[in-house]
């Protein structure tokens, strides 16, 4: 089943892709439904990055990164590389020199449910990476795997040009046919909960503002 | 069981807790008999921080926050909130809404053995916590917990107004009538190893500081 | 059999180490054909250290820290210490006075499969530490271990006066007899790499520069 | 986007199942090209159990399983249960009570990325569970979650209605519509290996029977 | 703090204590409001043993099993022994001769937090051992901890003369005090269970026993 | 410095390797000073296996099983095979197959720091395996590895003609120069253990048999 490069995948366009990505991954994540969070082992290599892109997805065998290679010619501005391996693999498949030919064609970070070495490098040339380790190990260039399809990567299904958002708090994947909504609905939480930050900076409770007191009441919450 | 929020905790004063702080973890954990720590998984989302606060307790569901609103009306000036799920969790209970309430109210910080997000946004307003996950994962408020009631968390046992102190090194809990006697066993702990940094730096060895060469020798140790 | 110091270990000499410092653990590790890493679970309490040094080895009991006081007389100028348990543990076997001692004594730093604690203090200090834990759990003195004999430390063999090379992507083992080679080859493989990260960064492809396309469509590889 | 509950699922027919239940998962895993295995913690109750079925989802959230009394009603003969929580949890979702209902309606089994308790009851009466853990902690009936829709379980995309087959080496998917042709790729293989078998079982090397020894030499394998 | 034997514990009548052992941990968990369960890591070596018994604790420091030979000397009829480590450790801390000890002192097994050996051997014996690991690693015996002391043993918070029950679904505690009040729930929820079991099994769905349809279409489960 | 077979390897007299087997792990552990012992994730995939035999070792890229045939081919009566991947991997490397034709070489079963599949025919055929998962993933044939060379496996290091030996309580590596001496000093340990048994199971305390009343009191034992 390996050994296919998909071509020709649909993006969304890069203004809904750069809005989703100042609301951030929580905000994101609660406005599409809490769908689409790749598991808490994911860890970003240096605090503060914050990024979306369209996926350009690789599926590629433990301790193999040969199809990095092959997915690099796909990327285009505004992408990143989604990789996932076959089986359960902590191996450094990226480094610095394939950072910088990601670069070169627009890839704006690496999200791999793997290792990734020289975080150093990667650090000073401001690559984000969200990985599973961080692990010098080096791999080998010897058998297929797939670009650009279907995967789960750290429990999330992503499909090629799905969008994925990542901060400090992980990663999340929203469908491409959902983007421009979810980015609305994103808008909506962010704006509702300005007004919210106000009041509970002002002392005043979440007890009262969501108006809890009476339901706790009612399941029999004791104050003793 | 649940359902039961405690009011009117002691707690010991400020000006002890404030002097726990000073000390940091590692003292105090020796102070007080080598007790009282929590697990090692339980690391702050940003280096640096180190506090101490008297704790307010939480008992909530897996996936379940309710029960920090309820908590938050309980904080005084110098607490702490210290969240244990009743059963291994990582969601994300609390982000920078209710930092922003807890701050209000004189929250100094969060120990959560689960998960928080918005860990971006606490790093900025400066709220300290320490967790056994960062992840978005959001949570629902539909099932009673407990606030202000014994509990264990992170393989320590915790009461309401007990003293904990937090920092790089991780978390410690010191009972609440033992909070003076530990504070001044720490402080002549530090004031002991003031002596013995220098006579460390200056190149002697702790073989000899300590006089262990006889019981080595006695032990068996061979030099080859 | 433990109860043993050696004494009169050879090591290579500093510029050698110092050599392969500068090389990083990546490098290294490729260059001496994927061998000597050890796991990824050894993490730096900081991010940008990056050492070499000499392996004075420490096998000690879970819990008992008595080996360390042993080892710090064996250093010499250019050395780090190297601790495995006996069987595993993450207590804290080494904190700031430890580190005071070590550093008189010329130590580099400390790779320990095991936890460390005052790490504010080792950073405010600049005494770069690799552990599998942060964790304040004191130890004891009751039971010998050994100091300078060969031992697994999280996965990788070492023998003392072994080169260690540590950075942000984890720590490399050189054997002693190998490390004036393995720096030759390093250094080939920098000058080498140096070349490609310029064709790369202007937008060259690996899939080129490499000439993979035949052999990836003779293995089948099929763009669709 | 939680509170859906889709009716009309189609499924392979039982002989396809069955099929693919003789087969096991190691053939059926390979007959579809290495894909749709679930992760490894994915553990048997008990040993020797080897069953297929087709699949009735549950996507249900942490610590509460009211949406599998709704599950339950979906059953039809043949059916096994796929439960995925929605974040990581081990409580323990099912018990005797629930499998005595679910046998009642045709049930073969459970695959449930949580935990699951009454495991001797479960033994005794012949239900086989392949789950994270085992854990007696009880959960709530509040949050509504879905049934038959398409979810991630342990690493692997399953759509209501595929076929899943588990026995002691885990748990394998196969897409409804991939079944019949899955089936007759691993009763092809099965064939195939039973000629291997019978020539290893002679003293006959896999060297020789795969003709592995000139793709070896020419690689480089140096005997010495 | 450690070095304290507690002598004179009092303990529950035995007829209470088998009454919670036929009940089962899944059982006497729900009865007592679901607390009291140790972590799902605690593993019985060997299947269908069900016990219950009266708290002896050890809380011994890591790799150290002095203390199981103090604790075995305050071993009554019906007891069981309970260790927690004070710091993480899966050692083996208990073989055969001191399961043959323990035996003769009228013991119905151990509980620990850390490793066991002599597994085979315990087997035949009938001695059931509930532990995190099993691991052959020998300890010393050079410090104190202490015995019969209230400790924290996976999770759950022990004192000494606490019921704890044990059976192929992991451990749960039950206070002293509680022990009679919880048989009676334990008890009427055994007898409450009966009823359901055979409506269930006679196809009855636990949709229309509990009667969730109403609350559930409440709360907006769709069918489609 | 992957691709290389050694062949010519000594071992010691099956003599001698049985009567390891006999005196099982534990034992043997003891007896060698508490040395050889590997990991305890590494567990038997049925019960009661107990064996020992030569170490045949094969180091094995991530997720490529290619070496195992050539290891195959070096075995001979009285071995077992010794299986390390060069980075953590838990893909099903060895199945019944293979198993058919290690059997027919003489193999007394497998250790791997990896995965294996078909467990239910290698139960039935008596094939007994330690490894560190079950896991039915297939694996390539691309990449070389060793076969008889020096490697980590579970951390322990195995050299080529060394002694493994295997039971319920996991995996002892014995030297093959010390075989002979550590089977004497086992089965005088069992030898002393017996009377000891005895004398246990008479009711007599290890705190009398051992003399440890003193000692302990010394130390400050308090009864309360």
């Amino acid at each position: 089943m390996a050994g296919v490069v998909v071509t020709g995948v649909e993006r969304p366009p890069l203004a809904i892709v750069d809005g989703l990505a100042a609301c951030g991954v929580a905000t994101v994540h609660e406005a599409q439904g809490r769908t689409g969070l790749m598991a808490s082992h994911m860890r970003p290599i240096y605090p503060r990055a914050r990024i979306a892109g369209t996926a350009v997805t690789i599926s590629a065998p433990p301790g193999d990164n040969w199809m990095v290679h092959v997915a690099i010619e796909q990327l285009r501005e505004g992408d990143v590389l989604v990789l996932a391996p076959t089986s359960p693999c902590e191996d450094g498949y990226f480094g610095d020199l394939l950072a910088t030919s990601a670069m070169a064609r627009g890839c704006r970070g690496l999200i791999i449910d793997a290792g990734v070495r020289d975080v150093r490098d990667l650090t000073e040339m401001g690559f984000p990476v969200w990985s599973k380790a961080v692990f010098a190990q080096g791999t080998v260039k010897a058998t297929l795997g797939s670009v650009n399809v279907q995967l789960v990567c750290a429990g999330a299904l992503v499909h090629p040009g799905d969008v994925v958002i990542a901060d400090d708090d992980g990663v999340c994947v929203v469908p491409r046919a959902d983007a421009a909504v979810v980015l609305e609905k994103a808008r909506a939480r962010e704006a509702n909960e300005e007004a919210k930050r106000a009041r509970l900076a002002a002392g005043e409770l979440g007890l009262d503002i969501y108006d809890m007191r009476g339901k706790l009441a009612q399941m029999g919450l004791k104050y003793v």
